[in-house]
């Protein structure tokens, strides 16, 4: 089994540096690590931010473990040199079409969110986004026109990219509460038409799965409104990407949220799939010890469940996560004084 | 001066007669009211949901007071034929291009909204929303992929359509905090790059103005987080029409937001415009009297100042409502018992 540590810039690595330790604590046979570099740091090294080295690395690969993007440096370079294309051109290149962003509170920890408490509590759902087309990835450009310069780019999907999506988003609202919001603006785009047309479709297969269909702008509204009303997510690259992060900032502790980014391909014991925190690489607090590694260990369980097939490792890691946040083992970010290490070393004596 | 009034479907002729009876007990001179079919009433009648005659009237008019469109009888219509295009067509062929969608807590009714009443009670912005471009009005259609059916749009902005509503929002900000927080996906979108040099280029023209640029995914988190840091926005049609829904249901109480669509067009007064409640048609409770009609009174005082230049009259009509909710008039919506007529003596005798 082998997995591909890609830290980034940032905190990346700091938050990498404990998920790793977890991952080394677990003593699992059989396990390669391999690192490369990605983003700012690689343009620094390599002039690109996902050099061909990193790229055919994470393609061999079982999974991915992710840091994080970022730097000020970069902000004045052109676009294709800058830390995101690094996540775009591993979402396109290594076909990582499905985006898994659960989004639940943390018992106890529900006076983080700037919603009450009680609505805060009752949010437990799956945002699933697809990853592969949409606005992201259609052509784009400049151009010339009657009202001077005018950039443009090309939305679409396609009846395959739709049900690829919708199979694993009516697979994971079948392991859930059986409930699967598809959110479009089928008022407007036909994008957005294909989209249901096809979600319609797929939906015939999971009669046990009960289907609704919402406006993004509807949507938007009742994640603050209602958010505990959702179950299953399953939307476009573009309204996914703007609705799961409504849904993390509603749950209000950023630093403990992980994601996954699945492909095609099947591993010996699961899916090949990239893992990483939601939060960036924030490195206005970079290299001081401050950053909260529990999204970054729960990445790492989050890749044990889906590319490795370890489920009970992943529940250890998961209950120890649990365990420290009962314990009041608390970061900065959730107003505590526990540094990176600390939280780490509180996390590995848990596991044991 | 002439207004068109648009009552529509649903609760909207039911909350727009409470804005008449408003508008009548300020017994303008020279002031001359047209009534027309639009939404599925106009569909029932006239085979379109906005007939020529109506639109010729809108057009006629120095400004339109809209109710709301909307109706369960027209869900499996085709979409061209579909309430919901009346205020697409009347956007396109009037150039109302500029949406001003405040959202600001009434004092004392915090606990509406969903967010803790500290939040809640710092929300004060208005969104800036771009209605004539984006994805909303370019090419779009159905093809055959390689994927099998495949939908399609297109999104653009050029710069002289960002330049248009740029100025728009520089001066909104120019009248309220001076803080402008311009929202975009320039690191994935050129529609957006183009965007975003445009809106520095405008941005010279208001040296006092601070400017800032926000992608929609953290904007959308920000507007959870803490909605006291904006002032005002300004974002595409595609993105405001998230990010707009998302700040009024952060307000909680959306019964009682309207909101603006200017044109280019000068009145003798004023700006040429439609004015609306952002609530929708409601045909659940339709014909109840169950209707809040403060939004629609709202709408017709946003009417007056910015249309016909009255700006006293707005005011009193803003006093009166802020009487009337202090006062504990409230209907279902808000938690109390009073009808949509209730609603709307109440605020004739604050207005006397
Ligand atoms: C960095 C950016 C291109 C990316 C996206 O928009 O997908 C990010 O916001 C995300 O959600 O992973
Ligand atoms: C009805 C729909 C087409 C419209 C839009 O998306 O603009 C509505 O949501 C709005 O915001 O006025």
């Amino acid at each position: 089994m082998k997995i591909a540590v890609l830290a980034g810039d940032g905190i990346g690595p700091e938050v990498t540096a404990q998920a790793l330790r977890v991952l080394e604590a677990l003593a699992l046979p059989d396990l390669v690590l391999f690192e490369g570099d990605v983003g700012a740091a690689a343009y620094r090294r390599h002039g690109h931010p996902l050099p061909p080295e990193t790229l055919a690395m994470a393609r061999a690969a079982d999974a991915i473990l992710f840091g994080a993007v970022g730097d000020f440096s970069c902000d004045d370079l052109p676009r294709h040199l800058r830390p995101e294309q690094a996540i775009l051109g591993l979402r396109a290149e290594l076909g990582l079409f499905a985006n898994l962003r659960p989004a639940a509170g943390f018992p106890g920890l529900e006076h983080l969110s700037s919603l009450k408490p009680e609505v805060a509590r009752s949010i437990d759902l799956l945002v699933v986004r697809e990853l592969n087309g949409d606005v992201y990835f259609g052509d784009k450009g400049e151009r010339e026109s009657a009202g001077g310069r005018e950039g443009w780019d090309s939305m679409s999907y396609n009846e395959a990219e739709v049900r690829r999506i919708a199979e694993v988003a009516f697979r994971a609202a079948m392991g859930r509460g059986k409930r699967l919001c598809s959110v479009d603006k089928a008022n407007v785009l036909e994008t957005s038409r294909i989209w249901r047309e096809t979600i319609i479709e797929v939906a015939k297969d999971y009669p046990e799965v009960e289907l609704e269909h919402m406006y993004v702008d509807n949507a938007a509204m009742q994640m603050v409104k209602e958010p505990g009303r959702f179950d299953t997510i399953v939307t476009g690259n573009l309204f996914g990407d703007i609705l799961s992060d409504q849904a993390s900032a509603c749950v209000g502790s950023i630093g403990l949220l992980a994601s996954a980014s699945l492909g095609e391909r099947q591993t010996e014991h699961g899916t090949f799939g990239l893992y990483e925190p939601i939060h960036g690489s924030a490195p206005d607090i970079a290299g001081q010890g401050k950053a909260n590694p529990v999204a970054a260990v729960l990445s790492l369980a989050m890749l044990l469940r889906h590319s490795l097939g370890l489920e009970q490792q992943a529940g250890w890691i998961e209950r120890a996560v649990e365990g420290i946040l009962d314990d009041g083992v608390f970061g900065g970010d959730l107003g505590g004084s526990a540094s990176t290490g600390d939280i780490g070393d509180a996390i590995l004596s848990k596991l044991q």
